[in-house]
Parts: structure tokens; C-alpha cells; sequence
């Protein structure tokens, strides 16, 4: 069973990060001469190593209401667009100064640091150009939610409002209050967002959407205390940064405040309600619940 | 006759740019308890002195269509956005290093650099959720369209793509192209954004829509030309930041490049095109053919 569901899983990514891939490629591909460096800076932000978890969620959750990855592509590529983004901003000297992602210089080491805030504005940029393609394949009406939605994500009702608390907790102690904000904001948002524009396009009912707002809450946390079990307890190598580089920030983390023990079990917790809330779905959702799997079990 | 455009321009300007104010105070004012600090940094960013020209613009060319300004609000405001956004990451140490802005600090003086970027982020990302709010006043399909634009304006083919070349000539001689490539992009495509979004929000045709595309190439022209030359004429106080600060940052500049009565006479003949280009229009555009008198006009 648990060999069936990774191999299933597999099964399940591998043309659809290709597909993503291959449209990322293509819509950075449409520059024109000028401006120098830029275009290569975005394409060093955007197509490098990465699971394309946001845009897999997004295609998921379409498919999982009878729709076609091939019909939301453009606001699955917007979501990893942001996502890009929103790291080479998180990695600057003033931000959280991290010289390596993924195993790699970070954009503003290799580009410098005004290259690095303008190729991750240009790439916030580019996700709403996308998402305002997507209007030529899905009803406009439902472009506009899925709009609201990511922008929503993206600013001072998520992701930014994460970032601002998490650079402004740095170095204190925090209440399991705080740490839940800051990660709710700074990676939940955006993957709530992921989740519920890929079912909104494909038309889901007030209903669906509640059940996959729940689904993705509690997918978001399974995700986020798994990520920090993670860098406290993988290798450098695996991580393609320094092992516990949260602590050295001195980071809040789920481990530093439930103990590894703790937030492990925490991380089944939210595994398990993901998948509950998946129970009004049939065997469609089949991928977002070996996702929720997927989450945590990478932890052992 | 040049009392009575100045004189109706500003009656024309007065209740406009308090909607605008009104409306802008309003969207950056709901802000939830978490996170601190950044809702006062967006709020420093956007709402302090300055002229409203780009929702102004937005909402004459809207009016110009026979549309009405309240329908318009909400992407005149987003725009708004986007302009502040970008003036406060061109401020940062890493790009034009400014410490002045308006007569007042600027927003990483006064909050630090790792706020400046975010309450960039921040604002830009508004504008978008302003975006999809326009969706409510508007059928989608000219949303979606109004949306492509200023997306297009803000990233690689517009403001980002005018900056990084600015910032990639700073210090060396340039040519006439690369100076107009710079001024086209960098300021010039959110003016002309500004122009067509309003207008297809208000229903233009492909015509209408062309010859406002003339005129806000035009237009654009003719501010940026001013610009430079109030840069190098008028005094510290007047401006809000030291005379002759783009000379002192060896920017490209018109002036520069034509010497003064050359770029005064560049910028006549940008004034001339812009209101020619407004010929197939009634008086409903005199607003937006004032507007470019006064862009010119004021380096007098």
C-alpha cells in the first residue's frame, strides 16, 4: 500500500512537471532584445531545480473536478511565477541574506543585488500577465476570482505579511500563535491559492471549495512542519542548504517549539484532516490525498 | 486662453484627485491586526504628496469614452500602486540609493530596507486584488484586458525593463535609442497603461483605442522630457530632492543628451502629437488635452 500510493504519485507527476515545465520554458522565453541580463535573471529565478508543488496543486485540483491540466496552465505557471519571486526577495542581504538555494549561488550572489529585486518584481509581474491569458481559455468571471484570490495570497494578507512577522520575530522567543501566522501567511496563502484557483477555473461549487479550503489549510501546515523537521534533520546535500539553517537565523520553527517529536505529530494531524476533507471527492482527488501523504512521510 | 486651460484643468483636477485620495486611503486602510509595521510603511508609500496623474489619466481617458470616474476607481488606484511600488524600490541603497523622495525620507530611510522591499511587494500585489475587484464594476473580458496591460506595463516589457537599463547605462554615454528605450519603458508604458486601461474599461473601440495609444506614447514623452529638464532648473524646494540629482547619479538624461532648448523643443513637438492624436475625440477629452499642455507648460 504505502509502495502503491509513491509509485502512483509518480506516476501522477511526471507528465504534469513536464507539462509545467515546458510552459514555464515557452513564457520565458518571449523577450525581447532589450532589457540586458534581466530575462536571463528571471530564468535563473524561475526554471531552475524545484518540485512545482503550487502548480501541481493547481492542475490537482482542477483535475479533481473533471477539468484538464491543460486548461489552467497559465495560472499554475502565474503560482510558480510568484513563487520564484517570493524567494529571490526572501534571500537578499536585507531579508534573510541566504548565498545558496537548491544547491545554487541565490539570484542576487550571482546577479547582484538591484538584478535580483527587479527580476523578482518582473516575475510578480509576468504571474498576472499570465493570469490574464488564462482569460482566453477559462470564463473571465472566474479568471477575476481566481485573480482576487492569488493577489490576495501574494501581499500583506499573506505572503509579504508572513515575511514581514518571521524577519520581525527573528531572534525571539514566540507563541505557537505567532509561529502559526507567520507560516500560515508566508506558505499557506500561496498554497491555499494553488488549491482553490485550479478548482475555481474548473467551476467548483461553493461547496467544493469550502471542502478544498480546509483541504489545503491543513495540506499547507502538513507541508510547512514537515519542511522544518526537515531542515533541522536532513543532510546539507539533500537540502541544498546549510543544515539547520533556520536555527542559525534563529528562526521560529515548529521543532524548536513542540520538539521533533511534536511536531511530527502534528504533521500526521494535519495529514489527516487534508484527507478527510477530501471525503465529498472521488477517485479524481486521488492526487491531492497521495500529496498529503507525500508531505510528511518525506520526513522519515 | 492659457488662463483658461489652467484654470479648468484645475477644476477639473480638484474633486478627481480627492476620489482618488478618498478611495486610495480607503483600499490601504483594511488592514488586519498582523502583520505590524507594514500596513504604515504602504500607507507612507502611497498616500503621501503627489500629483494622482496616472489614475487621472485613467479616469479622463475613461470619461474622454463617455464613462463615469467612479467606474474606474479601482484600477486607478491600482495603478497608483504600482507607481508607488516602483518609486520605492527604485529608492533602495541597491538601486538609485535616494534618500529623498517628495521632501521626505524615503520609505527604507525610514523603515529599513527589508520593509522598503516588502511594502514594494505589498503594493504591487494590492494592485492586482484592486484589479480583480474592478470585476465587480466592469464586464470581465475588459478586465481581463486592462489587466494584460498593466501587467505588461509593470514587468520586463515596461517599468522593470526601463530600469534595468537604467541602471546598466548609468555612468556611461548613451544614445538618443537608448535613452528614449529607457523613458519608454520605465515611465512611459504605466502612463500609456493608464490611458488604454481606462478607456477599455469605458468601452473604446479598436479605433478610439489606437489613437489613445498615440496619444499616451506622446504624452509620456512630453512629462519625461519636463521631467528632466525640471531636474536640472528647479530648485531643492520645488522638487523634493536636491537639483541636478539624475546629473549627479550621471543618469541619461534629455537635456544631457540635446542640451536645454533642444529638449524644449522636443518636448513642443511631443505636446503637438499627443493633442493631434486626440482630433477624432469631442471636448469630453479637453481634460486629456490640457493634461499635456500642463506637462510641458510647467518647466516654464
Amino acid at each position: 500500500m504505502a509502495m502503491d500510493w509513491q509509485a502512483r504519485l509518480k506516476e501522477y507527476l511526471a507528465p504534469r512537471t513536464q507539462l509545467v515545465n515546458a510552459a514555464l520554458e515557452d513564457y520565458l522565453s518571449e523577450f525581447p532584445p532589450l532589457p540586458r541580463v534581466l530575462p536571463e535573471a528571471m530564468r535563473y529565478a524561475a526554471l531552475g531545480a524545484g518540485k512545482r508543488l503550487r502548480p501541481i496543486l493547481c492542475i490537482a485540483a482542477a483535475e479533481a473536478l473533471g477539468g484538464a491540466a491543460e486548461q489552467v496552465i497559465p495560472t499554475a505557471c502565474a503560482i510558480e511565477c510568484i513563487h520564484a519571486f517570493s524567494l529571490v526577495h526572501d534571500d537578499l542581504p536585507a531579508m534573510d541574506n541566504d548565498r545558496l538555494r537548491r544547491g545554487q549561488p541565490t539570484v542576487w550572489v550571482k546577479y547582484g543585488e538591484a538584478m535580483a529585486i527587479l527580476a523578482g518584481d518582473a516575475l510578480f509581474a509576468k504571474a498576472f500577465e499570465l493570469l490574464a491569458e488564462q482569460a482566453r481559455l477559462s470564463p473571465p468571471e472566474r479568471v477575476a476570482q481566481a485573480l482576487h484570490l492569488i493577489a490576495t495570497a501574494s501581499g500583506i494578507h499573506g505572503m509579504c505579511g508572513g515575511q514581514v512577522e518571521d524577519i520581525l520575530c527573528e531572534g525571539q522567543t514566540i507563541s505557537a500563535e505567532q509561529l502559526q501566522f507567520i507560516h500560515a501567511h508566508k506558505t499557506g496563502a500561496l498554497i491555499r491559492a494553488s488549491v482553490l484557483s485550479g478548482a475555481i477555473l474548473a467551476g467548483a461549487d461553493a461547496a467544493q471549495q469550502a471542502a478544498l479550503d480546509v483541504y489545503s489549510r491543513a495540506l499547507g501546515l502538513a507541508f510547512q512542519i514537515a519542511d522544518d523537521i526537515l531542515d533541522e534533520t536532513a543532510p546539507t546535500e539533500q537540502m541544498g542548504k546549510p543544515a539547520g539553517s533556520d536555527r542559525a537565523h534563529r528562526k521560529a520553527t515548529y521543532p524548536a517549539l513542540f520538539g521533533l517529536e511534536g511536531a511530527r505529530a502534528r504533521a500526521q494531524q494535519a495529514k489527516q484532516e487534508a484527507i478527510d476533507a477530501l471525503q465529498p471527492f472521488d477517485t479524481r482527488a486521488d492526487p491531492l490525498r497521495w500529496l498529503a501523504v507525500y508531505a510528511v512521510e518525506r520526513t522519515h
